[in-house]
């Protein structure tokens, strides 16, 4: 991996941020977020600006260029492939180290007096955009929105903005069209007394249509705003998609409907302008309601006084709840997914054990095969995490060329893979050995299953919050000195992102929202060794209530139901550490494992993968 | 109960309100909160101007006078008390209901346009003036500090402010000297580049000059402020107080001593415009430290670029970790507090069964007098929760007249209390049985039990905040469909307030400092059945490092130490549904309650009482 030569680039940044033709005034310094204009976590090749610039390629890392300076901050996990892809040119922050600057303070300490500072105001949300602009104001600096982006202006072989054709989905998969969703929204909207709503994340527009996209990879979701109003349904959006009859066909475009259900289609880039009119438009206590994670821009196209901001909106909480149809899609997909595995993991013992030929990337290219073969598959939900012995202790790896190590009998082997189905998201983990586990490595195992087992089989009262139940992953771990450094779960989408809000299960303390029967998060505790192993043991699961004995205060409770059915290795649990309660529980899984799975091997006609099923299903016994 | 008549001095406190004597343009509502200048918990009798203007005395609630209306907010624990006891002049404001307007919303709808509205800017918080001062403005009113305090000037028997004597506490009780306590408070400035501190907390004042007070009732604290400086401390004290020779030679004010060390005493009014005085004299870049729970009129005396506001001061963060001496000092007042537990449990044992003549008042009565025969007792450190039957359901219960019940063979008694010891502050709650206890009761016991057990044996990582302990506590009661509205556990203060913070363990998300050894809290769970019973099992326990098999990242691990010593009645406790480690855990616990204070009693000659307590710490037998 050499680094980016950036130095011709950087001297033309530095020139457009002086052009009378970009700018204003000169700016002495420019901001470049990682992140496109809806905020979302994956982000198409055209957005990846700060790539551009820098080099460097991490999903994490802000860019800053002044006349005289060029610094990039990113967190522990980048510190080493930031240093390998950038040039001299650039100075690595390394973020949460004790002496690593601000953007804020750096900036302060290095801008000459009474600076500007350049950002396009569509790439930074409004509450950063707050802070970063208080802090350099109080030093005397000005923090100054530049529409035209200037990385753009010299990226000169920039890709196309993609434009991918559209997916509708129908009442099957989604259980309510998208004219109730509309209405329910107009309820929501009437409740907060707001006039407007402004749609902003690419998977809240894909969710209110019943619409998805494949503009970025993984997630299956186009380039798109909306702003519903009570009797307008505003759909910005680009390209001749809207020409697709079967589109047509699905957002009724050429009926005669009610006004208030007809949809305005408008190009994606005068989203501004039309919410500046909408903005210009408003009588006293009329609001908007926007996201308070909303880009900048959109967000000062509404008056002050006029906007109405929450950290979730009401789609982002409606969309989290899965109903019947969601749940039953989400189903299938697990089930199918499963059956995938069952085939990868008898294909592996059948490879790794007496060849020793199969690497972590041929492993992750057999699991895509495996799961291309389903029905309604789509594409994969994330990069498939295939890693053995060291690699497995690196949380976010994904295996290239240079990093790509053999599959063996003496090291543990961790996938973290998942697929988008037409009917549901998956994201599975499984940790393994193919041959003899030491009695540490089972040990280890063996505290992470306590964990996965104490959250999956967790009873609380409605109304709780995902974060208190992060601890329970974590006690028998704890009680040995052993901990993981990431939270332990987060929503998933159905058939959408493989990470959405607004719940999860974390020690960091976020503003989850309550979790709800038919929410569906990941329990996925691990534990991890440097230099040694990783281990992993993540489910799906399933929000529903719980019967318990007693009901205080009519509350009622809540409990997981696993959805992702793939057994759990045996050979790894050391099962004199199990309770007997946490042995009938993962006795009870792997009885639901065969009977699901074992059915729909046997209807595919994958008889091998049937009897390893059946072999990796055996009950544990526990000696008392 | 009857309501309070209040016709007259709301006439009052309106001609006030418009009085040129005392505001600059008349105000057309005043704000009276509940609290004083420090934002005590506890307050004393002069500052309760919410309860004198309107009859209501709970702890919490927030009168608002206008020209037309008096309105007082409270919360759900006071709906009832507050209604009774205030008088058809108000309206209560039932906080936590949802058409309940907030404060600001009906200041907004009910004043005419371009409102002033008052508050005493001492009693306000700074950030509840900012938000409340942003709300108005919004709405085209102005919140305006009124200097005197206008409930004041119609109280013409108003108490005195209390300025009673000062207690020094030697280097045997405290661990650390006053003057290495600056040291030590100096070192944090300079890491902070602050160059002034103000301690506006009583018991802050208090633990950094090892001192004292007698001013509010269960808090050994007195009024005073203090800024301190890099060469400087300035002690904001009135009274005579500082002429006890005690206290002049403890904090060596007759001594020549290095300037830095040189206490300068002044009065507690003068610390505004001394205030005033020091932020008139920054220079850029100089800053003044102060808890962002400091009154608007301190804050405001600091121009705000040379504020620097954190939500826990030095001094809290610093008090809340107990060194050797103090330890050792709780250990000592939580064996004393044992003994005169175990008297009263004999006594009650004698009293209540064949008798039937005790009631709660008898029995809080009784407990506070075994306590004052006890070494070093100095007061109790609250009201004595005693409440036995129904009553006990009742969170913040505490015995009158009017509600005292007769502890009996056929109910639960809850006992919850606490003493101040001059070497220690102590708090505990025992839920006991004089008959027989229904399988139910039994049940809902074990459960709290269990839950208390979970937290005080667990092992957690260095760094682990309190509030992600919470879950252990409600985990078997949860798996019943059961739950407590209450918190776990609060810090608890050394011979200082019996709530402190800056760490507790709670559901509710606040910004709590990590737990580390030698920090000591609460561990509290409980059951309460409304109109029939309530349990609750509370120990103060004291964090200590853990020994654990391994040590990830070599972080450390911690646990708790029991400082109280009480037994747990065993009558109360379904063994079956305790695990072998459970059973364990009480049995050692009793083993310990038995060895410590058992040798306590016999050294203080109490046999009888040593009966009790070896009966009561009988080991349970689980059958398998």
């Amino acid at each position: 991996m050499s680094p980016k030569i950036t130095t011709e680039l950087l001297k033309q940044l530095r020139q457009v941020m002086k052009s009378p033709k970009y700018v204003r005034e000169p700016v002495q310094a420019y901001i470049v977020p990682s992140g496109d204009a809806h905020q979302s976590e994956y982000i198409a090749p055209c957005d990846c600006r700060r790539a551009f610039i820098s080099g460097f390629d991490g999903s994490a890392g802000t860019a800053i260029v002044t006349e005289q300076h060029a610094a990039m901050w990113t967190d522990g996990r980048y510190f080493l492939q930031a240093a390998h892809q950038m040039d001299n040119n650039w100075t690595l922050m390394k973020m949460g180290l004790k002496d690593t600057p601000t953007q804020e303070d750096w900036l302060v300490s290095v801008l000459p007096e009474g600076s500007k500072v350049g950002v396009d105001p569509f790439i930074i949300p409004a509450d950063q955009w707050k802070r970063m602009s208080k802090a350099l104001r109080s030093a005397g600096h000005d923090l100054v929105p530049i529409k035209e982006n200037l990385v753009d202006t010299i990226w000169t072989d920039c890709p196309q903005r993609p434009c991918k054709p559209l997916l509708t989905l129908d009442l099957s998969y989604t259980g309510v069209s998208w004219r109730d969703k509309i209405v329910a929204l107009r309820s929501k909207m009437s409740e907060r007394k707001v006039l407007w709503f402004v749609v902003t994340a690419l998977d809240e527009v894909a969710w209110l249509f019943n619409l998805r996209g494949s503009d970025v990879e993984y997630n299956p979701v186009f380039f798109a705003y909306a702003v519903i109003g009570m009797n307008t349904i505003r759909l910005f959006i680009d390209g001749d998609r809207m020409m697709d009859p079967a589109v047509r066909e699905h957002l009724q475009l050429d009926s005669t409907l009610e006004p208030e259900f007809k949809i305005q289609v408008m190009p994606y880039g005068s989203i501004l302008s039309e919410l500046q009119a909408v903005g210009a438009s408003l009588s006293p206590k009329e609001k908007v309601w926007l996201s308070d994670k909303a880009s900048y821009a959109l967000t000062e196209a509404i008056p002050k006084a006029y906007r109405y901001l929450t950290p979730y909106t009401p789609i982002c909480i409606a969309k989290a709840v899965k109903n019947g149809s969601e749940t039953e899609g989400m189903r299938r997909a697990h089930i199918k997914d499963a059956v995938a595995l069952c085939e990868l993991f008898n294909w592996l013992e059948k490879e790794v054990v007496p060849k020793g030929t199969v690497t972590e990337i041929i492993a992750a290219d057999k699991a895509e095969e495996f799961r291309s073969q389903q029905k309604d598959f789509v594409e994969l939900s994330f990069a498939t995490i295939s890693s053995t012995g060291p690699n497995g202790a690196i949380i976010h790896y994904k295996p290239v060329p240079e990093t790509n190590r053999t599959l063996s009998v003496n090291e543990i082997y961790l996938l973290d893979s998942g697929a988008q189905y037409k009917d549901g998201t998956t994201d599975v983990t499984r940790t393994m050995h193919f041959g003899t586990p030491s009695a540490y490595e089972k040990e280890c195992f063996t505290y992470v299953l306590k964990g996965h087992i104490a959250v999956s089989a967790a009873i609380f009262p409605n109304g709780t919050k995902g974060h208190l139940l992060d601890s329970f992953a974590r006690s028998a771990l704890w009680d040995c000195g052993l901990d993981y450094l990431h939270g332990t779960g987060h929503g998933v989408g159905s058939f959408l992102n493989v990470h959405e809000g607004p719940c999860g299960i974390s020690y960091k303390t976020f503003a989850d929202e309550p979790l709800e029967a038919g929410m569906i998060v990941s329990d996925e505790p691990g534990y991890y060794e440097d230099g040694s192993f990783g281990i992993r043991i993540e489910n799906v699961v399933l929000v529903i209530p719980a019967e318990t004995k007693y009901n205080f205060k009519s509350r009622g409770s809540l409990t997981f139901e696993p959805l992702t059915l793939v057994p759990i290795q045996t050979k790894m649990i050391d099962v004199n550490l199990l309770t007997q309660k946490e042995c009938n529980w993962v006795n009870d899984y792997h009885q639901k494992c065969r009977e699901v799975i074992g059915a729909e091997l046997e209807r595919q006609g994958r008889h091998e993968a049937l009897q390893w099923l059946i072999r990796e299903t055996e009950p544990l016994i526990r000696v008392q």
